[in-house]
């Protein structure tokens, strides 16, 4: 039985007061709708139709090849979007599960238990429900004694005694493709609004005499649907807890699981410990027996086992194992650490690579440099990579020794085994095994601080 | 009708454990009683008395002409606290509220509802009250029939049945002003304390045959009076989830509201993403489309759109629009950048201005300088403006260079579009399009370095 | 009488999934069988046993003296862990309290109430029991009208109604020590698991007609025993919570004490203010009056009165009064600073002393070095004590003035009350009162920045 999957896009999302189209906001890194995207995708589903509206280009350029699209021009209602995708599926057996693209919660699992409670019932519709502590505002699912839906009645429209239903319609559905799309020509736009509403859908088939089905989910927090940013922060939490509880049960310490934020994607080796009010983002990678501690922002980038990065941001880097970072370090894009390095405090790293065992251990800038293997940069030193108008390359080669507060300007050589006397402007290659020295002689004029003082 | 407000900020506070005096302590950054003092003034009342004791010169001083003062010089009890209003007030036809002025979360919205339920019950006395999950330790609300007050029972005196009341008193009333203060002389010290309580005016006012009437608000959190530093937090807690709601509504991304500590006074535009531990202090005001990443404090400053502040320290300053401040910088007071600035990893910026579009990217002081447009400061570089006597001005022209490493010995000007060579110190004026350098000449020394690790 | 404790140490803790030891997992800082015995130590008891298995080397390596060992080298059920320490105590009259090494919050007080109401009751055996909202999983405990023990009813073995009873072993007992090991004898392994079971010990002393009593604590979280890192988050959070309270109440204020976090250790004056997201670990002492900002972590150190600590690191270090440090700066071990002392942002201290009265700014790096008072070193300074080989000392004496961006390479000492110009690199002592300079002249040539340009 195929199963296809539309997925509701189209939506403005005034209330998000936004000029970022709804379902493109991030919860915990990853726009909304990629997270149903990418949750759907794990169904094994023969096509996934988004249907997008507000926004189109950008929800397409997000999610590129994993969909199909089908533009709602106007938005009249959630039946009329779903109806937009018959020129891809209607007419085709299986089942079509519709779910709204801001609802990033829920997982495919529970996606996964409702196809199946689909198949199982024999229903034409089934509906993800959930028990709303306070149902209020929800529409509330009537059930037959026997189980299977005989109405979804709207807020507004609640008998009191209706409105004591804490079950609520969740607004994901599965579906009989045939029977939906045949369903869906049927639905009017004959109220208040003027819009087609799918659980009309619903309605129409049981008057049919077919089976609706509803299938409860025992999360309510995982239905939640992102319609402001209050609900925005909401999915950020529960998502941020779940993707939390993961890593702890896969033996990573986290001393703070509610301020510790890990995107979803990121991996995490076991006996790491990280410290609260850490941002791991985007596709990193953390080995095991790291130590994060507090303050620090990792992004994309690969961190090898027993590193220690301390208060310091790192992006688009590479960091090897057993290297010590921060704190207060800054790696930006393209930096590459070998083993054993140290990155102390006040260094950024811009576009280069460190061999194992080097060290820059204080107050550097090391940019668009190759740096060798156990070479030791002394406090202050700066690679000069910048002439006002293009970058050069600076090179120090295996086992040398910066002096402290050096200038390396680029382009410049530092030859293996060299040493660079403290305070020296670099402007010439340096052969190896040699000194370098630039500096003025020291005059130490005797009494002269009594003069100075004199004057105060 | 008129109305007057008494906010009793005289007492000790000894549980707060506190050299400051309790009603000073900050609540998101601004005093309680100062809080207490600008929801009232949102009534529109007619006079403000603040009933000062303890610390009664520090609490006129921070309230200054937005109050009157009526010093409480004995503490007494509540109702001899409100007594010492009487000068003021007494006599004068219209309503008194009454409230503590350790109770800064209770919002106007609240207080006019209580106004206004004055008004419409014609009662001489009108108790704020709210509905406790636990009211122990509260007074207990005991209505009539009919829904007016037929006694207030304190803890201690009330029987296991009045326990079960979950009503209570929430230390706020308005009462008719005339009949207040009639009420007052009333009132004797005949209990165990030897104080007189203003709770006993509505017992007075009932045997009277007068109308008490309660109001309860649906908020018991709103009522919360801090007596302690536990309570503090508390007050706190909940400010703080009130403003980052205001916030959230309006189209600020806040990835963890819990963690996001924002003054009352604050002002951010929509689209603006903060990440979680940042602290916004202040009158701060942050532009539209803003990015402000964890561990950033800013306080007192204006932010300009599109700008981008990363982990950084910044006060009392000025920054303008499509600017990237950090990770790890420091604007202190006085700093004032154009637009299309960057001030990168490791700067610190004091008592200077920045035209648009120069750049001070890492590892730099700028202090008492003036810069000029689209000039590159290069990293290290240093303002040398103090001689250990005086502080002295750089000021660097449009379009200038700044190498690396250099020294700016205060006072001293560079030229528009000159450039200082890296490593130079430069005391004297560099004039326009010029180049200044100030260096020794590098000397290698060939094969030094063997010797040197010889003796290792 | 007597009262000895046998400390449940010896399980592998699988779930944990970690190669370090469960019972010496840190909790807010201290391994967990070390609050165990920490807690267990204020009960006065005579000895304390602690059964080691898994990892026992590194156990009794972290508790040492403190308490006396039994090695179980077979796991085969707490019965048979208990048995373990029959050469140690068996046969002593007196009260021998059994608790597991993963049960860090259960509180002395806690402790000594289960062991008075089991001196009160004559029992045999007393368990300490909770009240779980949701006890499913737990052994339920059985009461008598009476109120002695019946039985403990295993979750597997519950009948529905038991299963109802929400009153829980938490694992933790006391018992008449004779008793104890007589019992011990008579327990069997003939179950499922092929395990000695201490339940069994309460079930043949019932047998026998002994009284068995059980005490329940009214607090739940109290009891927790720590499995996985998901319940090791949950202890952190509850001891964070009981130490910050404890802090709040003695005159500290914390903004945020979800997120500040203090080790059970450290010692707090009143009235310092803590912002969130602080990290105060070991044996830490600060003053009254402070004020510790977001992003601080401050370790095993000393910070006095009326001292600032914004966003900076301090480990292993003495901080005088009325010192301000950072933001963004880092003490590194043996940092002593004296009262009145300055050090700024992107300022590193390394085992160095500074004078009362001195300030490093800016950008500066003072490792090795002994500071004397009133010195002002100037921004960009570094103390060049490493020459590749050997590190050596940098002595700046009294009322000195440094100049920016100077190198002092050590060893050198700059005498009382000198001047080092700015931008010098100093290798040779400079006297008292003298000035040292170390530079080229400058030389500015005029248009040669129009030339530069023209290449552009």
């Amino acid at each position: 039985m195929n199963t296809y999957a539309v997925i509701l896009a189209a939506g403005q999302g005034t209330r998000m007061k936004s000029k970022l189209y709804k379902v493109l906001h991030p919860v915990c890194g990853m726009p909304m709708v990629e997270h149903v995207t990418t949750n759907v995708s794990q169904l094994g589903v023969e096509k996934i139709v988004t249907i997008v509206g507000h926004g189109a280009e950008k929800v397409q350029e997000q999610l590129g090849s994993r969909s199909e699209y089908a533009l709602q021009e106007e938005q009249l209602g959630t039946a009329h979007a779903v109806q937009q995708a018959a020129s891809l599926i209607e007419g085709k057996s299986g089942t079509t599960l519709v779910v709204c693209g801001d609802t990033p919660l829920i997982r495919p699992e529970t996606m996964q238990a409702l196809l199946d409670h689909h198949a199982a019932t024999k229903a034409k519709a089934t509906i993800l429900t959930a028990i709303a502590d306070n149902p209020t505002g929800y529409g509330r699912i009537l059930r037959s004694e026997a189980g299977s839906v005989e109405k979804i009645v709207e807020q507004k429209d609640a008998s009191p005694e209706e409105q004591l239903v804490k079950e609520i319609n969740t607004g994901t559905y599965c579906f009989d493709n045939e029977a939906l799309f045949e369903a869906l020509k049927l639905v009017s736009n004959d109220n208040v609004q003027g819009e087609y509403y799918l659980p009309d859908v619903i309605e129409i088939l049981q008057k049919q005499g077919e089976i609706v089905a509803a299938f409860a989910t025992d999360s309510f927090e995982e239905t939640l649907g992102v319609n402001d940013r209050v609900a925005l922060s909401e999915a950020e939490r529960i998502l941020r807890a779940r993707i939390a509880e993961k890593h702890m049960r896969a033996g990573v310490t986290l001393i703070d699981p509610a301020t510790t934020y890990i995107s979803a994607q990121a991996e995490i080796g076991a006996d790491t410990i990280i410290q609260p009010n850490v941002v791991i983002e985007g596709n990193t990678k953390i080995g095991e027996d790291c130590f994060i501690s507090s303050g620090t922002t990792i992004s994309n980038s690969i961190i090898g086992d027993r590193t220690t990065v301390r208060s310091s941001h790192v992006y688009d880097s590479t960091v090897g194992e057993d290297v010590a970072v921060g704190p207060f370090a800054h790696l930006r894009p393209q930096s590459n650490l070998g083993n054993d390095v140290k990155i102390g405090n006040f260094v950024e790293v811009k576009k280069s690579s460190l061999g194992n065992g080097s060290k820059v251990s204080h107050l550097s800038y090391i940019g668009d440099a190759e740096v060798g293997t156990n070479v030791n940069i002394g406090c202050g030193t700066i690679t000069v990579n910048y002439d006002g108008k293009n970058k050069y390359l600076t090179k120090i080669e295996d086992d040398s020794f910066i002096g402290c507060n050096s200038n390396l300007i680029a382009p410049v050589t530092i030859g293996k085994g060299s040493y660079v006397a403290a305070g020296s402007t670099i402007s010439k290659n340096v052969p190896s095994d040699s000194l370098a020295i630039a500096r003025a002689r020291q005059e130490n004029k005797e009494g002269y601080a009594t003069k100075l003082n004199g004057k105060k």
